[in-house]
């Protein structure tokens, strides 16, 4: 009875590709029922111009097109609602709760903008004209600004009585309970309401000091408290105090997926925004910034390398293992700054102190170092035929896996302690200087015993 | 009245603190009821051994034992297992739910697990026992053995008194309707319950054909189902179809965490148990054998480079300049790298073709190497004076930053094809591949070129 649903899923969304590309609209609206929004968004970015517009038709009149247009990435988004006529973008936006049906506003062409404005109803643009007014990363912006609110002495009956009134897509997990001025005063969960007795008051059994989070702050601060307090949802409060939106658990999955997206990204100086959909000259105009300043600091190592040319003039093979040190020292600083990083954002932290944290992965390097530089002198040695080299590749790469454990390291937390965001630019920051210290030391130390070498 | 939640949390912890230094246990207690577990955890491994006794001794007369510890990475959390009495670490595992009790108990140390065992009620240890059968990536490893169910012939109303009779913590979202064998036949959300009339059945209000997962199933597999569509939670079935758990929202949560980690982890050779908090000797274990792999890498690309030691030792200028073509190409290739496992991680290869990404990315390496290139070749002439050797740099340099997007982009997609985890090695891989390159195409266009550039 039971098929394993993701082998089911890919069935139905093949069923779907099959109908639509035999233009079976009937068939095509009985197998969309078992499809989720999630899965039918691709297809409009993948199918051919009359399968789509056939797509589009059966989804519209099934009522399921916010559904559906919500779970698309930005840009496709906004590439789509181009080709919509404005009767469907209204019902787009009118169809779905506040929050999804602003994502889906902000994408709206600028030539559409004042006709969809003047006929979209005034409470709806309103609520869009507030949310807009948050900035781009702040908890107002990703919460719903529509919620559940009753006063304080309103009995758990019938408090019941209102849920069930209620029409609404959307699972209620909180009542939040308010006073005339809208300031929150307690917050009671769906179980408290259902497991209390008869007749009791709100007040009687809400939690009286809930956390809250501000429609001012970062979205991240939010999503920290649900992920580690384990919360379904959190009210939002404006700088009064007054209750204005709530944030929901599954609105902290996509911050979260952002967030976590967005360290790596900027550890190697990409933009959150440069996806594996955008354009070409999009991401030309993203990465390149930073492949500018990564040519400045590649400029420095090199320029490193040309103090040594006169040791590099006598013994060739110096060049030829130049790039073992700077390599290894590279991909070993790589490695601490991503535990690093990942540590900070996952608030590890909390539970060890820094210059531990320092002091562990110098002596990594120095451990990891020693052993591959070992090695490596084994070889060079049988290679080369020349003692010497192999000793000096040993210590410069002991000297530069420390370098990497110490900046691996120091470079994410003297960001934080900067207050800059200890993921940007880390990357390319930390090779920098594994490269220019590998050739330094390397070259160095071979300089110091050129005697030895030639 | 409502102050900033996170400014607020930080004064409470820095008072519980100062409670544990003087060591005042009443006021120690006190203080405790307002600070979540999540935020004392860390506070044992960094207080002084007195501070943390007289913290233990208030964690466990206080009855938040379980809800602080379920809090802690496994590392600490089997380090401070080892200090506790058999006694307390019985009150751990009998006062949370199953599933985080389980957590507790795969950390408990060999030497107390035989005491452990015998001491643990008969039902407990037979749930540890099975939950162990199951792999450790699986959904039955995370799930929660505990759930709601119920026939299909009882009405709402009874329902609800079952609800209100159940004492849990958890929040209930679903109702898991089940026939005499324990087999799913649907679900009934809390929400649903609530608003439905009196005395309807549970089998006409209920979801027929619900989303579920299998208890063998990877974890994340039920974590994108929740993300995706989000749902709060899932119910688990066994391969007879048989109900066996659920999946909270919350435990996605954690799960989508560790993905995250896990993804960037494996793209630098790192195994997702290195944090910072690991011991140095752990993490030299798990990052030796991908820096070995490294050397074997970097050792080919210094082979290159000794293939061309006639050139250099004519125009040792070379050496100078080697540095500039692989660090561009390296970093530019993990920009790439970057986009495409994150891309396949979040699905958006759904919105996009693998020969379009390939396509693109060339496209942007060419384009940034011949930008990158064009300044590099300006710099180099002016600083050595001869316009050829800039030129070899321009072109090996747009040679070397398109491999970079070409193998940035065809890494992570040749081993999702290949069954393999696009992430794992793809870094250490990806630079091979820009180094050897960068070499050759530099040090051979040189090498061509020779007359004009000595």
């Amino acid at each position: 009875m039971m098929a394993l649903p993701v082998r089911r899923k890919k069935v139905k969304i093949d069923a779907l590709r099959a109908a639509l590309e035999a233009h079976e609209f009937e068939n095509v609206a009985k197998v969309m029922e078992g499809v989720a929004g999630a899965d039918i968004a691709p297809m409009l970015t993948t199918l051919d111009e009359e399968a789509k517009a056939l797509l589009l038709q059966v989804i519209f009149s099934s009522k399921r097109a916010a559904d559906i247009f919500a779970e698309m990435p930005d840009k496709l988004l906004a590439d789509l609602l181009g080709e919509l006529s404005i009767p469907r973008i209204l019902t787009l936006l009118q169809s779905v709760e506040v929050d999804d049906a602003f994502d889906i506003y902000q994408e709206v062409p600028e030539e559409f903008r004042l006709e969809v404005d003047s006929a979209l109803p005034a409470g709806r643009l309103q609520q869009f004209k507030r949310l807009q007014q948050y900035s781009k990363h702040s908890v107002g912006r990703r919460m719903d600004p529509d919620f559940f609110a009753i006063g304080p002495t309103v009995s758990t009956d019938d408090a019941i009585a209102r849920v069930r009134a209620q029409v609404s897509e959307e699972q209620i997990f909180y009542i939040y309970v308010i006073d005339e001025t809208q300031h929150l005063l307690g917050v009671v969960s769906m179980r408290q309401l259902v497991s209390s007795p008869s007749e009791v008051r709100l007040q009687d059994i809400m939690t009286k000091t809930p956390v809250v989070v501000r429609d001012t702050d970062d979205a991240d601060i939010a999503a920290k408290l649900v992920a580690d307090y384990h919360y379904l949802g959190l009210p939002v409060v404006n700088n009064d105090g007054k209750l204005v939106g709530m944030i929901r658990v599954d609105d902290v999955i996509d911050i979260i997926n952002e967030e976590a997206t967005k360290d790596i990204y900027q550890m190697f100086g990409l933009s959150i925004e440069d996806r594996v959909f955008s354009t070409p000259l999009e991401s030309i105009v993203k990465r390149l910034p930073w492949m500018v300043i990564n040519l400045a600091t590649v400029f420095l190592a090199s320029w490193v390398v040309g103090l040594f040319e006169n040791s590099i003039e006598k013994v060739v093979a110096l060049a030829t293992f130049m790039p073992i040190v700077a390599g290894m020292g590279g991909n070993g600083g790589t490695q601490t700054l991503t535990v690093v990083t990942r540590g900070l954002a996952l608030g590890e932290f909390a539970f060890t102190q820094a210059y531990r944290a320092i002091l562990k992965e110098i002596f990594v390097g120095i451990s990891i170092g020693a052993i591959t530089g070992l090695i490596t002198a084994g070889v060079v040695w049988i290679w080369k035929g020349n003692p010497w080299l192999g000793f000096v590749l040993f210590v410069a790469m002991i000297l530069n896996m420390m370098i990497a454990g110490f900046t691996g390291t120091a470079i994410p937390l003297l960001l934080r302690t900067l207050k800059q965001d200890p993921a940007i630019g880390g990357g390319v920051i930390m090779t920098t200087f594994t490269d220019v210290f590998g050739f330094l030391t390397f070259l160095g130390i071979a300089t110091l015993l050129l005697k030895y070498l030639v």
